[in-house]
């Protein structure tokens, strides 16, 4: 049975990020008993609202957790990999929003609309996926439990705000230098901890986050590994090229996918995704309706359009993906995550 | 033997591209015995520079074309079908910078680089294909010639400069209003001429040119088709989907390629690459070196990097192929057009 509500803790509770799990916890009406934001020490000592009530932002410190049941963490790979098991060890389940924990094979890594069931294995730490990869899985899962899925290649169009509010600034700066014929510096994108630094206003950028040994960036990777374990399958070839734009919210993808089964069509696809779970179809191409950025911030859904056969490959079919890389990408899916929990009586025992 | 030079005429001469047909067959000292401006009736009487002269644009009649040797279109689809037939009967050799002709079995569509040798069968007008799909030939053609080629999926990343120069004004018109708080009113993009018009600043439009009956646009139709026409290769496999995005010039394009043979090395393809004409390889992932727009637009080169093997298919590779969109993939590759027609022997006969 559910309690009428839960002790929690937001860390990372200033950031871009963190502000949309107490927003969307407070919207869902999430059952909080009692809600602890928690930052590092730097950001300690601010305010963030909740139902109203102005809290102050604590640092961070395993002792923190005394009494927690529901952590969310959302400040950074480091951060998480030294407090998510202090969380752990005082009790708390920890939803973490890093990548830091994500490919461990002890750790679920969920997204509820395509693996709710994998929540039962958790030993305290839960990993909530890379927003661009949540956003395709949603819409293809429903595709792959139909048809099945041998193939996926995708390009991404990554909006800055994936890279935190100091990006988003970064980018209306440089936009308005550029309006202004005034020199524009970049100092933060398109990666903050990488060595070079490139204008990303009125530009394309094919890099986020760092470079691997393959040449593939880690972002690309995040979408390939974390594909394969969210639908557990490691045969699936999953491919990905992942590209910053200077968009502020709505993280777009051009998904080239082959399906199993022979003799699918674009209609059979269309009525499958209109009545799947966290989707909105918008495809009607000769009234111009497909889904983009702007329209998608804000929202909860995956919005999926221009599906088309293509024209060579017979079980091979093109779609475009938007999604708020905050919410469904990131705070919205955390918050899922521990509605799910909660359902599945797995939380506050 | 070449001429000293040839009497030449530019129809669209006010327009973007029209504009750097003038100064790259100035830039490239191609040898010009005489230049004629011509415009539609709307533009007619606007000067023009060439040389250091200025020259006053005129109305482009039938007559126009009289004793003219060489006349590079770039003024609408329309236009080019009403004028290049009178243009060819008074004797001039037609660079068609429109999709009009270009998939007229008589009609060479050319790219130098790649099939220079199809200006032979030319009978009067020579079509230059669409800017996205020339810098994607240019890339693919050495890696084609060497180990075969069976199969592109491309997304692309185009600047709004392919849609006019009233496109860009409006791009930059939408970022000041959105860095303003104004409200934005779209009224050009994504398509000029269709129903609905949409906010190009900080956003990913999903359609460029008209839907077409399968669900393609026809800028998604030109690349498929046009590769194919290009590459003399109808069995070839070719996907397209085409994005707009707030990027003044420059063309970016995430393209994934099977070859046909086995065992082909990244380091193959870049030894390749670094030696073809018109494509510089800028592909340095440790040092974050890869091509972007704002770096590309201004130069002649086709830009070619983060190429990478495919994960799971030993003939897939990964490339990002970035080129000036009003250079390389209109005005310059006129301009190269007529170079290669005078170097064969074909023009001013």
């Amino acid at each position: 049975m559910s309690k009428a509500g839960y002790r929690v803790a937001v860390l990372g509770a200033t950031g871009a990020v963190g502000q949309q799990m107490l927003k969307t916890l407070e919207r869902l009406e999430f059952p909080v008993e009692s809600l602890l934001p928690l930052s590092s020490k730097r950001s300690a000592g601010k305010k963030v609202m909740f139902k109203g009530e102005e809290l102050t932002v604590q640092e961070a410190t395993p002792d923190s957790f005394e009494g927690i049941e529901l952590a969310l963490f959302s400040a950074g790979g480091s951060v998480s990999k030294a407090m998510a098991p202090e969380a752990v060890k005082r009790g708390a389940i920890v939803v973490d929003n890093t990548s830091a924990f994500r490919m461990d094979k002890d750790v679920p890594l969920v997204v509820p609309e395509v693996n709710e069931g994998d929540l039962h294995d958790h030993q305290g730490i839960i990993a909530n996926p890379n927003c661009s990869t949540i956003q395709m899985v949603v819409a293809l899962e429903p595709i792959r439990k139909a048809y099945g899925l041998n193939k996926i290649v995708v390009s991404t169009y990554q909006a800055v705000s994936g890279a935190g509010a100091e990006a988003v600034d970064e980018m209306y700066q440089q936009s308005g230098q550029v309006l202004n014929n005034e020199e524009v510096k970049p100092e933060i994108l398109p990666v903050g901890g990488d060595k070079k630094h490139y204008q990303i206003a009125y530009n394309a950028v094919p890099q986020i986050d760092l470079f691997q040994e393959n040449g593939y960036t880690f972002e690309e990777m995040k979408m390939i590994n974390e594909t394969k374990k969210i639908m557990h399958d490691d045969e699936l070839h999953v491919a990905a090229t992942c590209v910053r734009l200077p968009v502020e919210t709505g993280h777009s993808e051009s998904v080239y996918i082959e399906v199993e089964q022979e003799g699918v069509s674009v209609s059979e696809l269309k009525e499958l995704l209109q009545g799947a779970p966290g989707v909105t179809l918008q495809d009607d191409p000769q009234e111009q309706v497909y889904p983009m950025a702007v329209d998608a911030a804000g929202k909860d859904d995956v919005f999926v359009g221009r599906i088309r056969h293509d024209l060579d490959n017979t079980k091979g079919f093109h779609l475009w993906v938007v999604a708020d890389n905050l919410l469904k990408g990131a705070a919205l899916n955390s918050v899922q995550i521990a509605f799910s929990l909660e359902k599945l009586g797995l939380l506050g025992k």
